[in-house]
């Protein structure tokens, strides 16, 4: 969280009580749960969501009281979403360090990811607003639809933009929308407002999930702290490899030397130049969605936040 | 369903539009999660979790409306639960059918959990009083932090007599208790005989799993639709294994023939009926409870429950 102040504008010190309220949770849960997950936030993430909820709400009546547990609904939900993915995907490495299920197994790392969902709806609750539990659930199943629909077409390297854009919407897009939801109903920002927020962070999910595949390329490990090259060793195609024009036998996993291959040949190409470009576009758009917003220091960095999502390294 | 509508009583027909409900809802989702879903309901279940919910509430003021979203909720909680439990112990089969991990393999069957537990708070969100997602999600997390702790007691055949009872408390008796806790809170039963309400639903719960694990030695393999002698070869002594007063060597599975040979000298030993007598009481004391409440026809089918969880064969 190196570049959290100035990142985050008005909202910077109220993340840090957020994040002293999770890490509170987490030291008071039992220890087998609590610790894998107290190591995941230790390890860092950029706390975007969390934030985007209470940017969002500064767009109208702020109320840390009842934002805190919203907030740290949405860290929950994500940091159980990535535990699960883990699984799921086999990965072995996250944010630098040993993913949950490649230390404890696959089996606590289930639990685990059950009892932090758990944890996020009982914060969810504790806004008092059933609407945001409704939102955050919803969120949930798409994510889960999506990930269904991403297991169908692995090592088919051949999908299409179309489903790749699905694909994204599902896996990041919807939450950091209901993100942005939560904030605005909690805020009481209301009609076209709200939908406009809600817009901004689809797009500026859209735009930052582009800019991370096309990072699963150019980057180097050390910098995402996981392999490069992750989502085609895994089986799947995502936009830098769709525009590089690069045709892959289907139905099959690649070989590491054959993955390496790829990645050499995707950075050689206009792929990640021309992904990076439909990421701006998307960018772009969240930008746009906030002109129905007076001006404030909070719209200034939810736009700020939408280039940033472009240009980060990491 | 056959014992439905004597078990019942009073709710039994609102029961079949908490099915019905159930039923429209999975058929309306994306048919990779749903289709399993319908699968498992179809095979059975006794829907105790939804009747307790109704009874609870027919305690008080009965408002089918908002009842009926709380009864789905628990219900799809638990068999969320059931899918995520399959993975973990690699059970191939729940009520005489393959499990949804066996059928469709693990990672589907996360994926699948997940999104009903969502799911479930979605629609404990809707009945429009947050402290039902609260009572919902803390039952949750008592059943995961139970499930770590079992994982950490697996080939440990010495544990004793309470930490099994540690052990059914998270695993079962919880969320029995949460249902009647939410059927009296939606029903607008306060103070001591929600209180008593709560208990009644412990108790229940813990005279209905060491029953389960009873059956578990007892039973027929048809009559439990898994196999009989599950919870040894998983590894974890049960009530009746306890107090058949037999000594096995921790740390190790053990083999199949090992196993039958276990569950015939529990089958002929004191132990079963020895623990049978362990889980009446518990029902007596869930009757007990009831007294706090006027009598009508649902705290005497609340006392007919407790009476059958303790004889059924199956």
């Amino acid at each position: 969280m190196t570049e959290g102040p100035s990142l985050f504008g008005p909202v910077a010190s109220d993340l840090v009580s957020v994040e002293d309220g999770l890490q509170a949770d987490i030291d008071r849960d039992p220890p087998e749960v609590g610790a894998p997950m107290a190591e995941l936030f230790a390890a860092g993430g950029k706390r975007i969501r969390p934030a985007l909820v209470l940017l969002a709400a500064k767009c109208g009546r702020y109320d840390l009281e009842r934002l805190r547990p919203a907030a740290m609904a949405v860290e929950l939900t994500h940091a159980a979403t990535l535990v699960h993915d883990d699984v799921i995907d086999r990965s072995t490495t996250r944010r630098g360090r040993p993913t949950v299920a490649a230390t404890l197994g696959d089996e606590p790392a289930i639990v685990i990811g059950d009892f932090y969902f758990a944890r996020a709806y009982e914060h969810a609750a504790r806004t008092g607003v059933p609407e945001v539990v409704d939102i955050l659930a919803r969120a949930v199943m798409a994510i889960c639809a999506g990930e269904v629909r991403q297991q169908a077409i692995r090592y088919r390297y051949s999908t299409d933009q179309a489903e790749y854009m699905r694909r994204i919407e599902a896996k990041t897009a919807t939450l950091l929308a209901a993100c942005c939801d939560i904030g605005a109903l909690l805020g009481g920002v209301a009609g076209d407002k709200r939908d406009a927020l809600r817009a901004y962070g689809r797009e500026l999910g859209l735009a930052f999930q582009i800019a991370d595949d096309v990072l699963d390329y150019t980057a180097t490990e050390g910098e995402v702290g996981k392999p490069i090259g992750h989502d085609i060793i895994e089986g799947f195609a995502t936009l830098p490899l769709m525009l590089a024009s690069i045709a892959l036998e289907d139905q099959r996993r690649l070989t590491e030397r054959e993955a390496r291959d790829v990645v050499t040949s995707v950075r050689d190409s206009d792929g990640p130049r021309l992904a990076l470009d439909e990421a701006r576009k998307h960018a772009h758009a969240a930008r746009q969605q906030l002109r129905l917003l007076e001006m404030s220091d909070a719209s200034s960095t939810l736009a700020s936040l939408a280039d940033y999502v472009v240009t980060r390294k990491l």
